[in-house]
């Protein structure tokens, strides 16, 4: 008998660190602050990968937060990047963020989007992306972000999608790094093993 | 307030199919001829883009299927591919779909995969991909396929997950010429205007 449901839920922790969340966000930082914290409380409270992710509104609004549940759900597909958009496309009660151009959201993430990430941001018609740590941070511990053109930040700017880097990563390094010396599980790294 | 959970479900017409799918599928053609058909009644059943997708075991047992529902559910992530890689994870109840390398399962899909689903077969652990239709059989009806890899198929393989095109290209092409043709929605064509 295949499984004809699932039911995916933040962790309690993630959605109180939401509701606490200020009304608006008034900088790119204290945006990507809110998001680090996220990645860190997902290694503290458990099995999640060290990830985190938030799409907010253009006037600073949260409109959705994700977390890495990878090993907690086991689930693959559940990056904290994947985890945010299908939250503010539930919130919006639309599968386009963007509604036909009219709107502009940014999904923040604490490191750079793996391959599935990448490919899954403009589908979600978010206009923005801000990211903290880059790929070979992750990679330096062991992560894998899979099989990514090499200019994937052109593809994404070539789409409308306004790419910006580097924001809070020696933050965001940090959690990896403290992740991997508390012994953290490096999922997802098969290489050709596969 | 942020959204805390998703519910995800196949329509029930889908797990209808499912249930009464032979024990075991023969050959590839059989397989492919059944996520055809779950692709062709996802459109004659509502509003699903015309894509299916299953997960089959090594010895040819059905183990997962999915079909797109971004329109249904408002949500741009649920490809059929991630549909049936994350129902097939839920019945194994692991992340791995290989189980550290000792299991094989194939994902087929009546079209290739798009840029996000292709970054998203690497980590479900499946060890072989078949396909019906083309990218470029998508792309002549107005879908995208997003920003891959020109070799995305080498990328697959290089991480030992064989790939097998054309299977059943012309069934499945038919089902993408009779969508446009009814007037279908074409969904995620952005384009650089997004």
């Amino acid at each position: 008998m295949v499984m004809v449901e699932l039911h995916i839920a933040l962790p309690d922790w993630a959605a109180s660190m939401a509701d606490r969340a200020p009304a608006v966000f008034a900088t790119m930082e204290d945006k990507m602050r809110f998001v680090i914290e996220l990645a860190r409380n997902n290694v503290k409270h458990g099995l999640g990968g060290p990830f985190g992710a938030a799409v907010f509104t253009e006037t600073g609004e949260l409109l959705s937060v994700g977390v890495n549940q990878v090993m907690v759900a086991q689930c693959s597909i559940l990056h904290a990047e994947i985890m945010a958009l299908a939250l503010a496309q539930k919130r919006l009660g639309s599968y386009d963020l963007s509604q036909d151009g009219r709107l502009r959201h940014d999904l923040y993430a604490s490191t750079e989007p793996c391959a599935m990430c990448f490919g899954a941001i403009p589908w979600a018609g978010v206009t923005g992306l801000v990211c903290a740590a880059r790929d070979e941070d992750a990679r330096m511990i062991g992560f894998e972000e899979g099989a990514k053109l090499r200019d994937w930040v052109g593809a994404l700017h070539a789409r409308g999608i306004k790419v910006q880097r580097d924001v809070l990563r020696e933050e965001a390094k940090a959690v990896l790094r403290d992740y991997a010396a508390a012994g953290g599980k490096i999922y997802n790294s098969k290489g050709t093993a596969s």
